[in-house]
């Protein structure tokens, strides 16, 4: 198994990136192929002990910057670390690609270089979020912001698969995201949606409402990539907005101060588990290969979780089964 | 000052909103018109004691369940509690009305009832959710789930005076909610928003991704209804479930346990700042009239809230100040 890192991508790289892919090698039977300027790359490495048979460096000469506008850059910058990374994937020289850098540019290139599997007309991000039962995973975080319903129904058999497949839940409940719960909600979109999705072989549960997904009561939430990368982000920063609010009520008294310093592990907890770098990175369903973004201040924790996350979904067959069904599918169609 | 309650609307009606009004009298120099079912508000009347002078029934012999369709359920309950409220500020029998029931008959019948302000072109739910410096105002929550930019401009132009008015904000920043900062992203409709609100005379301050809403760096937030449905309920859902899960980890030590004993007043404190109760109701921005919605579950507190809010709403000349700016501007354009 031969993952490719993108050292080159987010706020903490190169040095998370490299120790990320470094506890990953000591822990997994895998080898890192680390894509970037190879120069701090090495310089990172030379800080950490590891295995020459499981690291290897693959020089870019060229950065895609985080705020670049994502198409232009993929096109201008050849020798781009994402762009290396893609073509390693393309000629079959390594099994998954990880990247923590811009989204948008990781998105385009995957797709431009991967194209699409059979019968998948777009690309879609699959993150998975905590819940008061077990993760939940929301598709699109932002791979797409103007879907077509068709999008949306083969966001939801990707994800059923994937949720098969990797986490082994044997059939995940389809929440279509809301307005409200009653099926005469929504935009014209949305209803057409709704529609797509009941007709499926899915098992869709309904509308779903934003109160709805920390609940635990759907395995899988499918929504536009616009409105999912608000809930995204609105997840990640409402969670440490409240520790944040947490911990400075607890240094407004003695008692409280004493309560924080013995109720630390409990919040220690808290955060793990509405910790995004726990997951590690999101796999890009629907192109033709394995692709993982990670959030752009992952931490070498984060990366190693990510690397993780890469080798399971490379491993399984999810990218086949999700061929198998659209073909299925368009043959029902036709007869 | 007198104030109409929809008593048949929200979960804990009829009892949350006697309770609130006879509160809300007690505390405050206005009247209440109790709109509903007499024969439930009587009853509950008569658990309490209060000015006769400050309460009064209005009997209204239907309801809007919070699950029926909205238009039909207007135009075919013409004496539900929700209608009856609406015509009695329509003949200007009351200054502001609220009501914690269907969202969207409310909306509906407020609309037809009431007409736009002048210049208005659709109404927007103004919600406050609470950030780390003060509390922040997104602007529509529901109202109004496809818009066009011009709406959301409005929508810019009245939370601007909204706040400088009711909350005394001196130059409200406002942010347009999108999927990046910078200027080139999002779709169609966010670009010609954005187009829209930098060539107004708002604080204009760019886009607003999901993780900047509870950094408290801007006062107002523009998105459309659907986006704003949505946030508003994961904010909310989300605050929840954190409690949840630290109270669950809190149990499971016995010096985590003793540490939650004496924490309890800063998780109090915490709820309090999260708790949307605290506010009371949102105002439905750009009707002729004063009109406030309120949380499904509010309770006699968030009851009495929304009534102080409708008060200082209807107290303050928002409605006459949002018509001169949209009157000039329209005079510009015209120039």
């Amino acid at each position: 198994m031969r993952i490719a890192l993108d050292t080159m991508g987010g706020d903490k790289a190169p040095y998370a990136m490299v120790e990320g892919a470094v506890l990953a090698t000591q822990k997994m039977d895998i080898k890192v192929v680390l894509v970037g300027n190879e120069k701090p790359i090495n310089k990172e490495l030379s800080r950490h002990r590891y295995d020459l048979k499981k690291v290897e460096v693959c020089n870019a000469t060229e950065i895609i910057e985080m705020h670049e506008p994502a198409a232009m850059s993929v096109r201008k910058k050849r020798d781009s670390s994402i762009n290396v990374m893609v073509q390693l994937a393309k000629k079959n020289m390594v099994d998954a690609i990880i990247s923590a850098g811009n989204t948008g540019a990781v998105v385009c290139s995957a797709t431009l270089g991967l194209r699409m599997l059979e019968g998948i007309e777009r690309p879609g991000i699959a993150i998975i979020l905590p819940t008061l039962q077990g993760p939940c995973m929301l598709i699109d975080a932002g791979a797409n912001i103007v879907p077509k319903p068709t999008h949306l129904l083969q966001y939801g058999i990707m994800g059923d698969l994937y949720l098969k497949e990797i986490l082994k839940i044997n059939s995940p409940r389809i929440g279509l995201l809301n307005v409200g719960e009653e099926e005469c909600k929504g935009t014209t979109f949305i209803k057409d949606t709704y529609k797509l999705l009941e007709n499926s072989e899915l098992n869709f549960s309904g509308n779903v409402e934003g109160r709805d997904i920390f609940s635990g009561n759907y395995e899988c939430i499918i929504c536009d990539g616009f409105v999912g990368n608000v809930v995204l982000k609105i997840s990640e920063s409402l969670a440490e907005a409240i520790e944040i609010l947490l911990r400075r009520h607890m240094r407004k008294g003695i008692m409280t101060t004493m309560g924080a310093l013995l109720s630390r592990s409990a919040l220690a907890a808290l955060k793990k588990e509405v910790d995004y770098s726990e997951y590690g990175g999101a796999p890009l369903l629907g192109i033709d290969g394995c692709c993982i973004i990670s959030h752009g201040r992952s931490s070498p924790k984060a990366i190693f979780n990510a690397i993780r996350v890469a080798k399971e979904y490379a491993y399984q067959n999810v990218n086949k089964h999700i061929v198998e069904v659209m073909k299925k599918m368009a043959v029902k169609q036709d007869t």
